[in-house]
């Protein structure tokens, strides 16, 4: 199969041109001005954005989470994401306390494989590291082709390791070629606070949000940069939401250390206003919380200082329902909002179409980021020969409104209800195939792949 | 006139492939895997590096200083700079206090047109910002396409302005879509210093470097961002040295200011210990002088960090005899030293080859974020359809030693005398002709010609 | 003479006891309880605070300023600090360009000999550092006993020195024992703000405010201390209003540099909404201006952290007719505010009462330090033997009205009009004569002497 | 019995004056000049330096650890103190991680009641913080008078407790008018290194140095101030050594908190190099260890930036025998050095008469401060009327030689063998008796009183 995608101005994090852009089979094999190649299908794509399929480094697809499984799986939610311009996920792994790395991966591959619809990794979540984990790693990253390794710093007896166990999984996945990612936060602050908020009765959404200060994400992201640039490992910091976190990733500069950060599109233009308004707010139950306006612009400045390399969802969607659960204890929330579809619109809107980023810094977060910083570039994140073929097709100037009632995520609200985005996804594709075409998803349940990931490294 | 490259390794800031490259006239047509093109010319780039043509933003030409001129002309400088890999360069044009910046950009076009050998762009000097000048701005961007604007913070008399000029400046020049630039150090307290360091008959190159301390450079760079991010001017600070400088620019992030800043090859790789050994040590004076190894590193990390955009030489040569004329007085050795050959080479070498930056990173700091920052991107800084055919065709394995006997530059000492590079400048292309062909330098003198840049701004 | 106070409870920088004190002539003898001493006069001070005289060391009296003077001479100013509980003052001889010190000396003594009522001393405002100058450093150090240095960053072509004469100053004054002092503010913006505002036509006393940003001061307090840290001259900055100035000392404080600073008391307690209201503002106009309220608290929170060391006034007056000569003009209101009666009961009412200082910090920032940084302790700034027995009484349970109606300094405006304060100054002794007796002054016109002061240092 | 003073030179933390004291019992009745009363005892003091009984806030004796006990009692160790100029100590409590308060401060009572020779009194250490500790913090502040909670972010599973046991006794703390101190440095990671450095054979005193990197300390300083701030609790960082550290106490100042910190006596003037040595370095190893010159440099400069208030000693003497218990595997180092004796005397030798601190900021330092903070001031910590009368009479110019052959601490090897220091302790008095004259000490086993401490603040 070839298609030639004719006219388009093509973006990506350092090209700016209108080109025609050939394809065959997966791969893209040429960029031209008026290609003289014939092709099974052309699409016309003047006046239209050509960038690179979005990278989307944080979901959270079908994970059994609080009793209770996110409600989009591999198949509804790699569907979504491709219906918002994002061609590959990375979900998250997560092992059992207790058991190894493999069992886990296995457990997660059973529901992946053959499921999803989009392109998928994993990031291999280490809850229990000792020695039998440690012997695991140098395999996931040589034969399983996972090179980041999710830590937790909240969720203790759970999920959450200790910094002794932090600083040997460092030094082992140093060692290896791999990155250690953390949830920064102090989960034992976290824990108190909750624990007091609820012996004092206040229960409600709102409560979640005062039980996550600003300060134990801040700390928590000053003492994991600092054992990073100790231990020299690639570090990196997911979901990074406000000023006081900013400024202990740019303050670790000043020992000269590099640590990547990621925010999502939620904390960029939501802010915690929304938690005021009763369980209306569970909606936006996630954590870390949504933070002040103040935080808003922090961040902003901080993908333009080159301080946030990466802009993603941690999409993890719950019904109605599901959120429910927590009506009348915030601590019984099912954390996470659905967001995989969105992202894209909402940061070029946001973000460029109101000069807050340039199209190639919008390229650079959305999708060439992630592949550099977790090894999948250039088969990922760019449009270049070579590289697969996963190009969104956008218009500038396709207005639009968010609904639940038109997304296509497996989830009855949509946080984003009535908020009218400037430019629209038009047509995507994966290696090669277009699997979306205006409102239609051409491509089925099974067609997603697994991208293995190699080695990375503290510079990109 | 078409050309075709084979099979090259070609890097961009944002892609790394192997690929052929299609070029007509001046131009990339495209670039594609086994392109079925007939080519006037074909070379083989096999096992060879393919990257954007160098831009050095920061070069002296036939500069008047000091009662002397810079020893390489356009035609010597820029063809020395091609040898290097480096197809563009910007110089300033310095205005006459009490003169226009029309008379002076006159004047150096005067030196220039006809005779550069490499494409070329003018930075404007404003030396004595007043009502005249003011006038003269929206001029200078929209119909002579210089949209920078050079300051000195330092040189009182001559070139330096004060803080209310630079306030001036920097509001009417965000008015117009230009950005300031400047020499950010304390001119003040270097006079001082230099007069006290003179009168106690402290006379040899090491005074140079202790009349400006590192606190003259980071004071400035602090005032200067200051001053950008009120004004919200786009900005960039010039040969940035030092640990202390770039926490200025650091700090200045967390009033969520962007404050571009540029370094030098020198600063990365050579220390105030050469300051050591009697007049020797003319060969670096320079201002800012060499600094420490702390800075070094410094430097590397905020490279890494994004907090330094681009590596540029502030070439400015002198012949052995014109350093003489401070022999007995350091205050009176012409500043600056031979580097524009030399950069691209010294950065990979040092830089990529000792892993400390990555190869898309070494594109962007030696050329993309030249060209976006200063407005002359996609069409140069890019290997990208419809832009310049600048490239360089490099071997990664060219091992050599650098030195004034086999330099290009009008220079009769090296900076880098006996240094060994791992990687070789082999062919170099600018737009669209073959320029340098290993030893050969294939074009003339007036083959260069004058880019005119558009407006800025403070994203990229 | 003899005075015993009984009974006492006797705040110091380093005590609080239960005493009696004994004084003969002007000097403390002893300290101890139930003394069995004979004395001329004996004072009850049971349940009072007994705390030596407040020292302010910036006051403008009778100063020349904008074609006026300050409506306070030293007879007004020095008694209704008197009554005010504050025995000694510093004002500041200002040296005008082109003249000596000692002319300026002379001019300022011929305004104070025989008329201050309380105690003063000068410090020497260098507003022309040059050989001359130089030359008279050591003469006013150890002739006339003015220790400290006066320089502004602001007011060019009148007051201003450069950065170059700065060092220079800061050279001399460090060779020779003294202290540099500066008010820290990048006049040259001012001066640009200023222009452009009233060009604008926008005059009213609200861009008095805008004309002088935050960041006008944080960025002259960097420089300043830089400077300072690099010379290693004792360095001191008067009335520092704002976080960004305070954020600009403490940082210089990771260079391991000391710079004292002194806020005043309006910036503790006042805010820039007042200049909201038209013209009334015209009371709060003086430079730096009234901030936020973000930055009340980081000044509270400086003095705790020990960043600033003394809380003065700035006072300088002038009579509402004065202050309509900007009516139409901000830029022609006469700077300054009425406090120098107001600052021990204001300091002690907003800091003490209501738990934001301790009382030992507050004789500290209202007394003790100004005698240590200015070389006036022991004789001044405690409760000790052989100290002048300069000494309030107050009644920590007095509260009383603030107003123009009654209040003793020469202006017909308060600052404070209506504000409510706790605690009262009852008696003021001063040289061991009781100066203020509730609401009489016993001393005369004439009864203030001219202090001395000593060398200084940069640790006390 | 009744003793006066005569002619010294008496300093406190705000005098400097001449006078005599004259003292009635235990407390100081006067303090004058040439005071007329006859004492029983009268002590010629011309000439001399007079100032408060140092207090040393952090000392270890008779400590069960590591399988022994500290070689000090409270008999020799409190009697030692004596010697050295220091009147009181606030030693440790360490609660047994199941059992109560109560019960290790019953403990801790039996090996300190009758036995100790000077005054002393107790911190609380929390070693496990749960419904049953929360409810005896009361009882310990209002009845012990023990006001003060010390905790470890070290030893875990012996002493430490995790950050929800933290923030869940500031909680406690802050509302029962409580301080929490603590040994802020991250116990994990220290862990995780000194046990790859034992599995790697790296078994020397250099490699308990190498297991505690800057880093550790640095992080858990941040972490700990950063809670502490949020909670609102009186905080103070126990033996802080490192340029690291006190940034993180400075920059919790940007956020408004006020954070204090001890450093110890030794990490002003020893550094890093004596671990070079083989097992000689034995002799300081102590957590943390000792650091570099560069922290030094920070740590002077921090106590006169006021962000270090206090010097102690953290005196923990272990026998040469004892220390031997780790000859071959450092991690088995009994931790702890003597120095309770020599702190005054190097602290005035390396401090004052080095022109370092002046003799209030001494005073401060070594006595009134800690007297302030831990809540026995005005009791203890200064010589004034009503205060205990416990002094030092201090001859500055007594050069003298430290040697274990002449110290009275209980080991058999100083720390500081061979030092020459000027200034020497000649007399001591301890609430109003002589314990110190010259070479002997004339009080006996038993004459130590414990010291209830009242409630406390984070102003002082």
């Amino acid at each position: 199969m070839s298609v030639l995608i004719k006219n388009g101005r093509v973006i990506t994090a350092g090209n700016d041109c209108i080109a025609d852009i050939y394809i065959e089979g997966e791969v893209i094999k040429a960029i031209g001005q008026n290609l003289q190649v014939k092709a099974e299908k052309e699409i016309d794509a003047a006046g239209m954005l050509v960038f690179p399929g979005g990278i989307d480094p944080h979901v959270h697809l079908a994970m059994p989470f609080m009793g209770t499984f996110s409600s989009d799986d591999y198949e509804t939610g790699t569907r979504a994401a491709l219906y918002g311009g994002t061609t590959t996920v990375i979900d998250f792994v997560l092992q059992t306390q207790g058991d190894s790395l493999k069992a886990a991966l296995t457990d997660w591959q059973s529901r992946a494989t053959g499921t999803a619809v989009g392109d998928y990794s994993f990031h291999m979540a280490v809850t229990d590291f000792n020695e039998n984990t440690k012997a695991e790693i140098k395999q996931m990253i040589e034969e399983e082709g996972i090179s980041s390794f999710k830590t937790f710093m909240a969720y203790k007896g759970a999920l959450m390791i200790d910094d002794r166990q932090m600083f040997g999984l460092m030094s082992e996945v140093k060692k290896q070629g791999g990155m250690v990612t953390t949830h920064a936060t102090n989960g034992d602050v976290i824990d108190f606070l909750v624990a007091k908020h609820r012996a004092e009765g206040k229960l409600s959404p709102l409560y979640h949000y005062l039980s996550q200060p600003e300060v134990t994400e801040a700390e928590a992201s000053n003492r994991f940069a600092q054992m990073a640039g100790y231990t020299g490992c690639p570090a990196y910091i997911v979901h990074l939401t406000c000023e006081g976190a900013l400024n202990a990733v740019r303050d670790a500069g000043r020992r000269n250390y590099q640590v990547f950060a990621e925010t999502c599109i939620q904390y960029l233009i939501l802010d915690a206003s929304l938690y005021e308004n009763d369980f209306e707010g569970a909606k936006w139950v996630m954590s870390p919380p949504l933070r002040e306006k103040k935080d808003q612009a922090a961040l902003w400045a901080g993908i333009n200082q080159g301080l946030l390399q990466i802009v993603a969802t941690d999409h993890c969607p719950f019904m109605w329902e599901q959120k429910l659960m927590g009506k009348n204890d915030f601590s019984k929330i099912p954390n996470g909002h659905p967001a995989i579809e969105n992202r894209i619109e909402l940061l070029y809107s946001e973000g460029v179409a109101k000069g807050k980023i340039s199209l190639n810094k919008f390229v650079e977060v959305s999708s060439t980021n992630a592949a550099k910083i977790f090894g999948m570039f250039p088969r990922k994140g760019t449009i270049a020969v070579g590289s697969d073929a996963d190009i969104v097709i956008f218009d500038p100037n396709g207005k639009h409104t968010l609904s639940a009632a038109t997304h296509h995520m497996n989830v009855d609200y949509s946080g984003y209800e009535g908020w009218e985005v400037s430019g629209k996804v038009k047509t995507v594709l994966l290696r090669g195939k277009v699997a979306i075409d205006g409102d239609e998803c051409l491509v089925e349940k099974g067609n997603g792949q697994f991208i293995k990931r190699s080695k990375v490294s503290n510079i990109v």
